[in-house]
C-alpha cells in the first residue's frame, strides 16, 4: 500500500465502520493519537484519544460499539493527496463531514495526519485537529 | 484513466457545467443513482436520481438545464482518493460544497461513490450520500 | 514533483505558516490570482489577491505576517486530484476550511485551481473560488 492507499482505507474502513479491519492498519506497538493543534503547538500533551499500542485500539473499538448515549450519525473522511516530510512523517490534510439522523450535512473536522508509517502500516498517525478544544464529542477515532 | 483520474473528471465536468461530456464518462447500459445512505443500508430501492442508461443520462441533463426554478448556485466537487474493494468496485469519498448568490459556501452534500468500472468509464456509479432523507434539493447530478 | 505534489505542498505549506518555502513553489514571474469565479465568467479583472512576480508574493507574505488586525485561526486546504486540461493547464478543485478560536470549523472557502506549471512550479495559479464576491476577508493567500 502506497501512503495515499493507506490514508484512503483509514478513512474508509472507519467511515464504513469495519472497526476491526481499520486496527489492523496499525502495528502492534503503535501510538495513534487525536489532538488539537493548539496543545501540538504548545507541547501540551493532553488529546481527545490516546492509544498506545494495537489493543489499545481494539479497546476503543469495543467502548465505541458499546457507547449508546450518543445518536446514529454518519461520519465521512476526505483525505488529501500524501506528503512525504523532511523528517520522515508522511501528512496529509483531511476534513470529516456529520450527518444526523433528518439534518443536513455539517463539518465536524478539518486538520492534518502526521504519520509515519513502516511496511505500509501505521507505526504513529497523529491526527491534529484544528481547534484550541479538547473535544469530548469526538467518540470515533477520526 | 485511472479510477483517480475519472473521479476527477467526474466533479470536474459536472462543476464546469460540460454535462455532455460528463455523459461520455458512462457506459451505453450503464447505472447512475444518486441515494441516501440509509436506503442503500435498508435494502430500499428509493434514489433522488435513477438513470438505467446513458440516455437516461442524456436526458438529465436536458432537464437540468431546461430546470428554471431554481437559483443560479455553483456546486464544486472534492473527492478523495480511489480504493478498490474486495468485491471489484472502486470506491471514493466526496464532499460537494454549494455557493448561492451572494451567499457563504456551504456543505452541500458528503457521501462515498461506489463504482464499477469497465474500459476506463463507469458501468455503475452509485453516488450514496450520508443522510437519511430523499432530498428533493438534488436537481443536478452528484 | 508531479501536479498532485505540488498542489499538497501549496496547500500544506500555507496550512503550516511555511510562507517562504510556498514562495519556492513559483517561477520568479508567476501569476498567482485568488478570484471570485463570476469575474472569471463575466470578463472582469478584479481580484481579491493579484501577484504577478515571486516578489509580490514575498511583499504578500510580509504583509500577511503583520497584519495584526485579524484574530488566530487555522486554514486547511483539502484539495482534489489534478486534471490535465486539453489547453494545456492543470486543474484541481479545493476546499479550504477555516477555525478560529473556540469555535467549530467552518467551510472558508470552495472553488477550483487552474494552473499553468513548468519545471514543477506554478508559472501561474489562478485560485477561482465560487462566489459573486470579493471578499475582503481574504488575507492569507488560498
Amino acid at each position: 500500500m502506497t501512503p495515499d492507499d493507506l490514508f484512503a482505507a483509514h478513512g474508509d474502513l472507519l467511515d464504513e465502520d469495519r472497526l476491526d479491519e481499520w486496527t489492523d492498519l496499525f502495528t502492534d506497538d503503535c501510538l495513534y493519537l487525536v489532538i488539537p493543534r493548539e496543545n501540538v503547538d504548545r507541547g501540551l500533551p493532553l488529546a481527545a484519544i490516546r492509544c498506545e499500542s494495537r489493543g489499545y485500539l481494539k479497546d476503543r473499538v469495543v467502548a465505541v460499539r458499546e457507547t449508546s448515549m450518543y445518536a446514529p450519525r454518519s461520519q465521512r473522511h476526505v483525505i488529501g493527496a500524501a506528503r512525504a516530510q523532511a523528517d520522515g512523517t508522511v501528512t496529509a490534510s483531511y476534513a470529516v463531514f456529520q450527518t444526523l439522523a433528518d439534518e443536513p450535512t455539517k463539518v465536524f473536522s478539518a486538520g492534518r495526519y502526521v504519520a509515519r508509517i513502516v511496511d505500509g502500516r501505521f507505526a504513529e498517525l497523529r491526527c491534529i485537529y484544528d481547534s484550541t478544544l479538547v473535544d469530548n464529542s469526538i467518540v470515533k477515532p477520526l
